[in-house]
């Protein structure tokens, strides 16, 4: 079943120990996009400016993704640009030109309304809310968030998520969000907001979904070259919800639990997979028998 | 099938967010024995002064541990103070009196010496490797390590690790062991040192166990209250090798692979219980039956 994405779309300016590229394409609706397509059509919701390029657009395209809803507009496409540690663990942010995305207004296209899946990329909770708001119907909704809405926008985020089926959120910001140190503790405080799934990433450590009094633990995958990080969180996302949409699956439904479970390890998956090259330059040749075959190492290198 | 467990015998002082003791039980040696207590016989090798509490002996007898190797000399007991951030993920040390610890010569009763099993707490190398030099036809001999025996006695730490089978060690000490920040390549370099079996310890997010080509990674117990992690990493060792021993498992045999990854567990199990009370009080009455009710926790929030 069909999946709308909704989020940025940008060129990223991108340097690792690996190396450097001055702008390749980038944004979490992309990364998102791009992840699910491997399970489900994703139809993507965000806005380019007039020097997005053709290649770029044919890239998506080729990966099945509905870009109806991708709007361009005169003036140049958001551009971030940053410089990892060492490590790997932190980034230092070198640019942010918000660009056209500063004025960015979702409206959904008439043939995105009635999709059973919606996924909102890291926005403003505002904007959030105003797309769950032209779904009609929806069935799965939930999203990411950060810290910067956490801290300044906290009323209008909480009445965001309060609507939400699921939320993804990474560890510091689950225990900024639910204002508590310990993660059992948190999610639960978390759940009470609304959500009645949560899955808190904990990037190279893998992620916990919580659902319920029931939580589940996926390890991240060991990778022998980490490349290039950036979009494995939403690339996590993408694979989660794409595989759920792929399949149809309702997620309250107690009898899915098991395939939620599955969903947390296809995103792990996608999420290992986005790190292997720049950007999203993985998602260029793989296919879905090495996703298949890395989802088979999840349960070799997990199974006692 | 008896273990010989060598290391530290201490009192601590510490204090938690959870709260504060002046003088506890502790040492390598100690929580280890403890933690392997629960699945076959433990033989200590250790020094205390006559400051040594009869109330800790019998608490060390109660849990059937063998004490003939534990020397009583005048002086005062090694005793260490820290006290923990909020986040409880670092600490910092506040008294380190070696006493009677300062002059340690580890010599094993003759009743030791045809013990299958070896683990060496983190000492000097040197120390460690004289120990394993006492032993006859020990068949599973490992031990841990330290930041300070790593950068500072780096060669005789490498003549002392090349004659183990395995290394039980931090991920931040594997990556300055092996001069390598990719834990995957890390762990490569260093079972090229001597161990044939190397289970790096990741703290809260669990353990990888790696032999041969494979690896088994395990995620660390979500605890709703952590009140006190002092000797988590040590009660790992010591469930992991009690786990081994108990069984008679000789890991260099294929066929034990999985029993090896159920150590595993086991570590992870004793390491947690060893954080729900204030040093090792948890172990007072610990049974069998809530460790292995943990254990089929474990299996059923990382099955999928």
């Amino acid at each position: 079943m069909s999946l709308v994405v909704v989020g940025s779309v940008a060129y990223d300016g991108l340097e690792t120990p690996h190396g450097k590229v001055d702008r390749i394409l980038g944004g979490s609706c992309t990364y998102i996009s791009l992840a699910a397509s491997f399970f489900t059509q994703a139809k993507i919701v965000g806005v380019v400016g007039d020097d997005f390029a053709r290649t770029d657009i044919e890239f998506l395209k080729s990966r099945g993704i509905d870009l109806e809803g991708l709007e361009r507009v005169p003036g140049k496409t958001f551009f971030w640009a940053g410089v990892y540690s060492a490590d790997m663990n932190d980034r230092t942010t070198l640019v942010t030109d918000l660009n056209v995305f500063a004025d960015f207004d979702p409206k959904l296209p008439e043939g995105y309304r009635s999709a059973p899946y919606l996924l909102l990329g890291n926005i403003q909770p505002a904007l959030q809310r105003s797309v769950r708001a032209q779904m009609n119907g929806v069935r799965f909704v939930g999203g990411d968030t950060m810290n910067y809405w956490i801290r300044d926008y906290r009323d209008e985020l909480l009445a965001t998520i309060r609507e939400w089926d699921f939320l993804l959120i990474n560890d510091g910001e689950a225990r900024m969000l639910a204002g508590e140190q310990n993660l059992r503790r948190a999610a639960a405080r978390i759940m009470a907001m609304g959500p009645h799934t949560l899955v808190i990433k904990r990037g190279e450590y893998g992620a916990i979904l919580f659902q319920g009094g029931d939580h589940f633990m996926a390890p991240g995958f060991l990778l022998e070259d980490v490349f290039d990080p950036t979009g494995a969180g939403d690339c996590f996302a993408g694979g989660f919800m794409g595989y759920l949409a792929g399949r149809g699956i309702d997620p309250r439904h107690k009898m899915d639990h098991r395939e939620l479970r599955r969903a947390v390890i296809y995103g792990s998956v996608m999420g290992s997979f986005c790190c292997e090259k720049f950007g999203p330059d993985r998602f260029r040749d793989l296919s879905r028998a090495e996703i298949d075959a890395r989802y088979r190492e999840f349960k070799a290198f997990t199974e006692f």
